[in-house]
């Protein structure tokens, strides 16, 4: 291979079986120094594609020489993967106790306030980084260790995130329900965006509400900007994450999973992690929302439901999205009634069952959305 | 209306908080005789278009006016349509056991038999026919009253079908996981496959596995064969059943619910259920197969699956069907692996899911087909 | 009967056949004024022990004379208690999306803020908790309202925080896995603890989790300490929440129900809401813990677990609570180990089924517990 | 060790991340010949109390010198054991289809016919019962060949049967939901139901329903009985297989794991397993039936459910089993409900939740029961 290759596990959990549960970790270093690089798939089970997109990766990098380091982390939930019920997968949460696999990784403010007060108006960004890195993952080390223990879904996200702290670039690879490709970027990395090929982009403020993007770049957003307070200048971190969203759940395709490996190539070239780029972003439209306008449309009824707005239309204030049909009213005006859009909106994603109760989220949509310029 | 309509409600069960589950039924009755006809869907409860196809039935019912009488059930399993377990519907088996909820249908054979020892020559077919209703109903009847009481799915399966046999005409609405259109036929009725808009055509022999189709012609087919050897003439019951494969589990369409309304409404024009039939059978290539050569294909291997042929596409013996994914071999050879076609064949449907197991029925494949003349 | 009785339903939700859900309200008005109670079961829907105990408070109050009013509503989340997955109830968790039951009832400081303001000195207590209901509530019906509407589980939890919020005492029956009884019960009305029959008493601080309870006093006591600062002057709210823990879930039993009963009629009478008490709190031990002291001790290794120590046990540090089978050692000398108690304690509760994984809350305790002193 | 040990393992699924799933197999050989034995246990994976059961068999076995050979299969259902939903196991049935665990062994009537054929007068019987085993493990190994492939608790269940019928004597190690100990016998064996330490014995015919002990027995018992015609003379093969319920699901218990093991050490004295016996069936009261006069009892109605009768109690007819609360009528005649036994009876089990739907397995019961003469 071009570049230096290894493979581990790392055991995560344990089954009632009492037998170990692992995860595969694919790395890749380059011979020159370079950013390092975690990609992660399948935190969620039903979320399936970012395997693929991972084993085209891997065949890229067979053959492409690198600048730093890539770590591939297919697969990274073996519990969730292989919880089914019903024909499906139970993937989004722990079926024990409904925890989301994807709310319990760490983020403590007070901790890089702390950390900051440590640091000298001399010491290089560089050693602060290293540093930050090393009271974090020490931070981590000890949540692990407690006394008391720790809920499994805290404890597989936190032994992932001691491995994707590392990085300078996080990529957390997801599907929705039925979904058409979009992408969740820290604001400060908007201009990022573009290097994707990814049409739909959610613009995520410095807030942490549990996810691996948010646990990488909060701190790291929020380390900048106290640094920048304190030495009153304009210090980059040069750390960014992403949570790629490529379709839709429970399905894998291999071509489509070449196009969202191009993509991801597109921006590590762009940040400079090929040793000689040959993948470049298209040229293409693509739309924004910041995360408040990127709204949940709840069912009010239930029944079932005819999805008429396909996800990426663009679709007009009273266009009808859906059509929910009544078994109980089948002769008379109330056999099924229409949801209309309550504004101009793009549907990303719908509920992937046509069996709804009330309440249910039918549709997330972008409103308000604005075109990124190039 | 042009015919008489009623509405009503059949109480099927109760729920966990006591209370009744009760399912709609919808009756249309011509002011001319003709034949009983009885539609239902939904007994599997993720599979609910054919819900839409009775809406669209009732629609068509207000104004053509029908000889005989139709009996329409949609979402006759309102347990199974309700039990949710992540967003998909476990609507196939009761959650409680595991049984089939379209497998607790009742047929006798020895029944029959003694039936036809109390027809004498003189008895007219039709006091014979119904005969035999008011007898199987009787026995239902009994079934449900016993001290030692039903099981939940059974009981369901007894109400609907002391309703559905007074019909000479039933029809049981289904969906395929991921599927294309099909159509289970008792052979000895193999001529009205060419009734319906379906392409792909299983042909059932008189043997019981519990379904509604089965437990309504295995009665009928059997007191036919009787009766022609007792009398030694070709007497005929003029009583079919089928069940209707109309595409996927846990979508719905009301532009492809018409398509198969009127499917079912060529059908029945057919028949002589409609005064004046403007509902003809699509010209069309039918393939069908004995019920033996249609065949399930199981993984050998767990992972995630690329379905690569289509429900509906002919494949030939050797091509690729699917293609697994393998996580913790994305680096070497045994990466994915392809499935291949163990003979020429058509595939009907395939498992909804990209995620599977070691044993996971696969592909449902049509084998040693052949074509329906017209 | 001597108060006067009204029956009513709330509806909460529609099921996928479009239906209605509802929620059974029972109310007792006594002739003579007093507080308004509300009592409420099976928010999680294998938590069913409350309904009976409802049962027992209903029989009593046809024939006690109360002053002011008692609402009674059991099985208050009728999707909850009709998910079955297996042979046991998935009632903690909204089965579509992990979503708890009982965390999304409403608390805004900043609404009782901003109400404070318009409060002015003259003001009396019973016009400012009358404006302050109002206030609240027509809150609760503007987010019910809401055009992108709202998640199922909040919806349950909001309409019957309305019904809920008009009372001064509020009671929510739950159960724990396999648990001892025990009883949440906010800081400010710790003396209250000792007029129910229940020996563990968690005390909690104005901090909202979710909770009906908390999102009852955090409101009240909120306001309570704002009026306090305001006026400078010692007023009291008097409203009371609490939730019950009455043992374990997936059981009833009328014997046992008809001791909590009489829990909460101590309590009640106590309260001055019945006309002529008769009801008076045992002679007990009642040990208490703050919140922070109530801790989850979780599994470390997966296997199968034998439950060594009994909710209600007292154990001493490094005494045995569990020992845990596996089943690929069971030759040597890892074939079981066991869990000690990492300081003296008392387990409350414990999960319910011996299969476990890695990461399960195997047991819930108190840790440096104190005795309420009578 | 006094006997040869050897541990390895079988691998009888892939799980969804492509992984082995096996099954551990530990095995004693004693110096001196004897019978073969075969114990499993937990093929339905909330039945974990075979597992103690097993352990205590093995401490036993490392210093009790045995004739012949014991092969014990723990956890024997590496997919079942592991299919959490909510904090229970889904463990009775593949969460996918619906399929027991436990009724796709093998059995096959018309197999043994041809055998037989096979057979000359001159035969000896061991010789016989080698051939048997050959041609049976053949015909299971050509069926887990098949081209087509086989649904995953089939293939398991051959896996283990290719184990098991290598064996004199085959224990399958069961729990029921809540449960009292009982047995199932084949009739032929009737004597040896006084060998455990089991008070309930339950007497099952030469017929097969899939069950692993009947794939056995059925079997042996046709060729036995084929055998007998065919010579003339009192053939007996000697092979017996037993189903073992112990208790209830979902808990396990060392203490009584000890008194099971005890109890199939007196079996296997008896049977000389054992070098030098120590083990002797206690004197106790056993009660039998006939498999016809072990019934379920079903619920009529829904709702939640306070189990009067314990398993193993002796109740007369019209004596209250289960009283059933009716969370809509709290305030009449109808809040309860009594549910009676239909005749004397001893509940063997019952259904493990309080909430139940109608046509639940409420209890199954001995009726018409007799007394085993020691």
């Amino acid at each position: 291979m071009v570049n230096k290759f290894e493979k581990d596990y790392l055991v995560v959990a344990q089954n009632a079986s009492g037998r170990n549960m692992n995860v595969p970790l694919y790395r890749f270093k380059g011979s020159k120094p370079g950013p390092k690089v975690y990609i992660q798939s399948s935190i969620h089970g039903a979320e399936v594609q970012g395997n693929v997109v991972i084993y085209h990766l891997i065949n890229t990098l067979k053959t492409t020489p690198i600048c730093g380091e890539v770590t591939l982390v297919p697969n990274c939930n073996p519990v969730g993967t292989n919880i089914k019920a019903g024909e499906y997968t139970l993937g989004r949460f722990d079926p024990i106790n409904g925890t989301n696999w994807n709310r319990g990784y760490y983020f403590d403010e007070a901790l890089v306030e702390r950390f900051v007060d440590t640091v000298d108006d001399e010491e290089p960004l560089e050693k602060v980084k290293s540093r930050f890195r090393k009271v974090l993952k020490q931070k981590i080390d000890e949540k692990l260790q407690e006394t008391w223990g720790l809920g499994l879904a805290q404890q597989l996200n936190l032994k992932l995130q001691q491995l994707a702290f590392d990085a300078d670039i996080v990529i957390d690879l997801h599907n929705g329900p039925v979904s058409t490709r979009h992408i969740y970027v820290p604001e400060y990395a908007k201009d990022s965006a573009k290097l994707f090929n990814i049409p739909h982009v959610i613009l995520i403020p410095n807030t942490f509400a549990g996810a691996l993007d948010e646990a990488t770049f909060c701190h790291w957003w929020t380390l900048q900007n106290l640094l920048r307070a304190k030495r009153n200048s304009d210090i980059n971190v040069d750390v960014e994450a992403f949570t790629l969203e490529m379709g839709s759940q429970e399905v894998i395709s291999f071509d489509e999973g070449r196009y969202d490996a191009d993509s991801i190539l597109c921006y590590l070239g762009a940040k400079n992690c090929l040793e000689s780029n040959t993948y470049f972003p298209k040229s293409m439209r693509r739309v924004a929302v910041t995360l408040d306008n990127y709204k949940i449309l709840y069912t009010r009824q239930g029944g079932i439901v005819d999805y008429l707005a396909a996800p990426g239309d663009q679709v007009k204030k009273g266009q009808a999205l859906a059509r929910v049909l009544n078994v109980d009213e089948l002769e008379n005006d109330r056999a099924s009634q229409v949801i209309e859009a309550p504004c101009d909106l793009i549907p990303i994603l719908h509920f992937p069952s046509a069996s709804v109760l009330s309440g249910t989220q039918l549709y997330k949509c972008f409103t308000d959305y604005f075109e990124l310029t190039e």
